[in-house]
């Protein structure tokens, strides 16, 4: 691991530097981050030519990047950032206080300091907010010939040239030409001819999870921004997409383990945060589990007379949860990827109840036998009075399970709440209700 | 919606072709599956030129694909299979049933049959399933201009051109160069000098989700895969990965609610089948929780003095249920990601203790004034016998729910198999006897 140290105690600096301008600078960073001493980093950074200094600051975790702001001169770091595409500079950028930023984008070239501050506005999770404005515009009259040559002079400091947009009067978008179709059309071929006039775009304001589904429903690697007048003001690339699509699963993952969603790392995040995280919907499923407790409570004196039905609650709430989690997690997962819709609601129920009654009778059915068979002391009546609440539980749970996801999105609620916690919960309280209540017939 | 049929039904057959050669590929397959009548489904595809039809092909659902099979003629389906890229091909073939797939591939030409047959060979979520073998090759002594001529004699039937890759001797990969590079770079530079010899790459049996993992990592939007002998064999897009990161996140959403993983899609799967992904993990998870309810029964005597014990149950249970749950939600995406490893297991275990710690307080505090005051007939054994145990119970999940997807991780198992339900198994056990024994001391 320490190479890059031991090539600097050892003197080898030109060694290194060579070394590091060969390597991948996403293992550049790795090796940067696994250096312990600060000063070490630094120096070692140092060494990089600006445009593999400013690849490897794209990959270094924030804290050190602070640092490296923090540490080399300003000159420098203006050339850097100089190097950087646009949508990188201002992912650091919006981590860095205030009065660094402006530090910062004051040593900035005017133009690119325009353009940062401008995606700097958009809100947060927005299409605008995602792209960057450094993009191949052409022209349509412009032959296959002349195109590329325009792609060549323009093309140096662009995130992507393989997709090139045409213009209209007012910067409106009016088609796109792909990298591959300009080469491998006829030189003289006109750019109005081969341009697809079909082009997926989004909007500025657009969520970016909207964006992420259109990047996955028609495979694209780039996808053009728009405002609200059709004008082109920026392009958005898959790599980043990808990172929001993990972002919006990590979200949903946490939505449904009860958990406030946060974008920190885990191991970086503080204790008292991950506290707050945590407690709030930990306090609000307490408070609904005492209704279940009142259920037991109100059925005290036939407890008193039966104490032993105490012993299946365990089995039947932990049962009830898990049956009622698997169809909410289903639901919702499929819902998210976009194979549920809202309109299926009938066939999701009646899908539900049927698997319900299925799983149903097969658990209840291992669950009397091993009653009969292994409880001493369980007469036919406690065996009948857990089985058949066994029984209904399961169907209750998958049909609750099923529906509360779909009825949060009817209510535009984000259907990830309606998970495991939440449906445990509200299955717990009916199926004590139950137990107690067949109890109450066949055994009072 | 009915455009389509409108305009069949209108003999408005040119214009009904023009429009649907305009659209998106992926919006003319959305309408072709809201057409109702099977007939008329396949009367508007075959309307469809090859290329286009081709790539419509694509995005059809695989039950409209295998219509589509069945109703045109053996010569079309050649046409429109050697349009096909092979990766789309194979994944369409592998949905056959093996009869059919024979007869399809006797139809295409032997090259692509060849290259079809050979991925289809490998196993399942390998990187070698996932890759096509249309690529553009280069030589290193090639200069730019030279290579972009070379990529124009190729690049009509590849997946991509944007990256090229350069092979020495026996086709073992010495390097890539993007069409970005060759396009920018002067005319007379040779690919030897302009290629990157770092190139990031797979080997065909690699996991998809390893390959998935360096796509992340290294923002690529295409990689290439070689054999054992370090061979160029195929290339791997970013469309696809997305595609196997949505489905591996799926997996740990199904695993994680105790769910048998199943790539089927919901609305399309039986119900026996689902009922079959469902009843495994519920049985052990049933049978499981009768230990817990073996708790219950080992403090009967106990219960029957003091029976208001058992409405704080399903409190206690949740609650437990619910503090393992996020914490193991947390730690099994943090290693999924990547942000959290192996070693990292200390300050998992002492960040989930302080956190238990924490959040334990605040629950227990709100537990206690909540009985105080709004619980008749509680006295303060009893609260204190309730709070304590709550407190205990949560700082034990915390720890249990950080600690055994690690463990599980350790022995080479999955870490989604300890999350919400095995978790919540386990926590009830130890609240429950927790609680039983504390009453035992303070009420007996």
């Amino acid at each position: 691991m320490g190479q890059f140290v031991e090539m600097l105690e050892e003197n080898r600096h030109a060694e290194l530097r060579a070394m590091m301008i060969a390597m991948n600078p996403v293992d550049v960073a790795d090796e940067l981050e696994g250096v312990e001493e600060p000063d070490k980093q630094l120096l070692i950074f140092s060494m990089l030519p600006k445009d593999q200094a400013a690849a490897v600051f794209t990959y270094l975790p924030s804290d050190l990047q602070r640092q490296v702001v923090d540490g080399i001169s300003k000159h420098r770091l203006s050339l850097i950032l100089k190097e950087l595409p646009v949508d990188d500079a201002v992912d650091f950028l919006e981590e860095l206080p205030a009065n660094m930023v402006n530090a910062i984008l004051s040593q900035a070239e005017p133009t690119k300091r325009g353009e940062i501050n401008k995606i700097l506005q958009y809100p947060d999770y927005s299409a605008g907010s995602l792209m960057t404005v450094e993009y191949v515009i052409l022209s349509e009259k412009l032959t296959a010939r002349e195109a590329l040559d325009n792609v060549r002079r323009q093309g140096g400091g662009k995130e992507t040239i393989y997709t090139c947009y045409v213009v209209g009067e007012g910067r409106k978008l009016t088609g796109a030409v792909s990298l591959r179709r300009l080469i491998l059309s006829p030189e003289d071929s006109l750019v109005r001819d081969i341009m697809t006039t079909s082009v997926i775009y989004v909007h500025t304001l657009e969520d970016q999870e909207e964006v992420a589904e259109k990047f996955k429903d028609y495979d694209l690697i780039v996808m053009p921004v728009v405002d609200r007048e059709d004008r082109l003001v920026g392009i958005i690339t898959v790599d980043d997409i990808i990172d929001v699509i993990e972002a919006e699963n990590t979200e949903d993952f946490e939505k449904m383990a009860a958990l406030h969603p946060s974008e920190d790392e885990y191991l970086k995040t503080g204790i008292l945060r991950l506290a707050r995280n945590r407690i709030v919907w930990l306090l609000v499923l307490m408070i609904s589990a005492t209704f279940t407790g009142a259920i037991i409570s109100h059925f005290q004196e036939l407890l008193q007379t039966a104490v032993f039905l105490a012993a299946f609650i365990p089995m039947l709430m932990d049962t009830g949860g898990n049956c009622g989690a698997q169809a909410s997690t289903l639901v919702i997962r499929g819902m998210a990827i976009g194979e549920i819709e809202l309109q299926h609601w009938l066939q999701v129920f009646w899908k539900e109840i049927r698997v319900g009654v299925l799983v149903g009778i097969g658990l209840a059915l291992v669950n009397f036998l091993r009653i009969f068979f292994l409880v001493k002391n369980a007469d036919l009546r406690t065996n009948l009075t857990v089985t058949v609440t066994l029984f209904i539980t399961i169907v209750f749970a998958k049909l609750i399970g099923g529906a509360l996801p779909m009825a949060a999105k009817c209510l535009r609620c984000d259907p990830a709440l309606m998970a495991s916690p939440m449906i445990t919960t509200i299955v717990d309280a009916f199926s004590l209700f139950i137990y107690f209540s067949i109890a109450h017939l066949l055994l009072a």
